[in-house]
């Protein structure tokens, strides 16, 4: 069955002035690699894990495609971390060849990874590539990879909106080992690994050059 | 060079509310597929898109790797309508199979697409493939469509914070007829097709079951 949608309706003023101050907030959020280990209240992670991917986030043919696992126990962390350091230290040296390096020394990335360990929350996003009918046959997951990027995307909004950082990654090469280690089922591939806390008090980024607003917006 | 980096520090009460307060604002995002021609202030798209786009989503290696496309002139919005329509009505009667047009009964869409003429904006998204350097060898965007989509999310948080609505849609076969319709050079591939306005007065959507929360996550 369909129902009516209503949206809130705001006057044009108020719709410019929200959608500077969205700007403002957003435009704030940066990739922050030292993370302090205070403690986070819980419910915020919550609340922050359902904006992501209950009700809010679209998916291709309302597929709902993603597992967030949330990691706080210490030793589950440093188990997190020890798999991705060794699959990085690779990945640094033998796989990615000088360019991928180079690309990289300007951020001061590395293969040391000590927000694994120090970060309160660890949160896996994992896409379900496809999923389970009753009758355990495979249900195709369109675009499953696009879709939860996009809740991905949502959820750093929320991150932000809070006041809270993380560190955006992909980790190469882990998935089948973090994936085992978590116990996710086989159609689970891990997207994305998001160290999340407040930002160590002497935490600094990278001033990084952004692409002006001609070389990305064409109006038609 | 390195900068500190200083955040908003929130007291942990204004916390928990801040979190409750965005997730009520997202909870309310629907997919609306029937648009209200109504004008939108330009300057709120340009924020919004400033809010995707401009120093606010991460992008792997720092590469953002994204073109916006805006179009609102009404003679380009009915030719990409017919570009969109033309290869829909392909996939749903032969492309697709019978099983992909039962998963997308429920949602009622097919290949009639009013609201690409009827919307005042459509937003067309472009991912970079990979970017071009001053001696014109091809730079390298790491995990492009992730990026591109992660600010995809980020964008439709913030249309849903000015009480605008959006069809998420990757139209499946248009992308390189619309990618020459709209100039765009060889690296850039579409990527999402978002028609943008406030929703008609009529608009109705599929009531959705959504996965219950301890389907989604994990706590470990
Ligand atoms: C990657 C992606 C592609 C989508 N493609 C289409 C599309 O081509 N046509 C359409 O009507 N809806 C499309 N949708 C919207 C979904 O059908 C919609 O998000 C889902 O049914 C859940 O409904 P909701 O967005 O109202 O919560 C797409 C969504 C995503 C995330
Ligand atoms: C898909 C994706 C993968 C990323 N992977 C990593 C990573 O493995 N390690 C890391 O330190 N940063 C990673 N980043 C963060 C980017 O380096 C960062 O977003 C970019 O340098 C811009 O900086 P900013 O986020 O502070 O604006 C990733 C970002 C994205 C979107």
């Amino acid at each position: 069955p369909h129902v009516p949608y209503s949206a809130m309706r705001y006057p044009e003023e108020t719709m410019v002035e929200r959608s500077k101050e969205f700007y403002r907030l957003l435009n704030q959020r940066r990739t922050v690699r030292s993370i302090s280990p205070e403690p986070v209240p819980r419910e915020v992670i919550d609340n922050v894990i359902l904006t992501a991917g209950k009700c809010t986030a679209p998916s291709g043919a309302h597929t709902e495609p993603w597992t967030f696992v949330v990691v706080s126990d210490p030793e589950m962390k440093h188990q997190i971390r020890q798999i991705v350091e060794e699959e990085e230290e690779v990945n640094y040296r033998q796989r990615m060849g000088d360019k991928w390096v180079k690309d990289l020394a300007k951020l001061r990335t590395n293969w040391i990874k000590d927000y694994l360990d120090v970060a309160p929350y660890l949160i896996l996003i994992f896409k379900q590539t496809y999923g389970i009918l009753p009758n355990n046959k495979k249900k195709t997951h369109y675009y499953n990879e696009i879709s939860v990027s996009i809740a991905s995307g949502i959820l750093l909004a929320a991150l932000q909106n809070v006041g809270l950082v993380t560190v955006t990654s992909t980790p190469l090469n882990c998935g089948p080992q973090l994936r085992l280690l978590l116990k996710r089922p086989a159609n689970e591939k891990l997207l994305m690994l998001l160290p999340v806390g407040y930002p160590a008090p002497d935490a600094t980024v990278p001033e990084l050059e952004r692409k002006p607003l001609e070389d990305i917006v064409v109006h038609i």
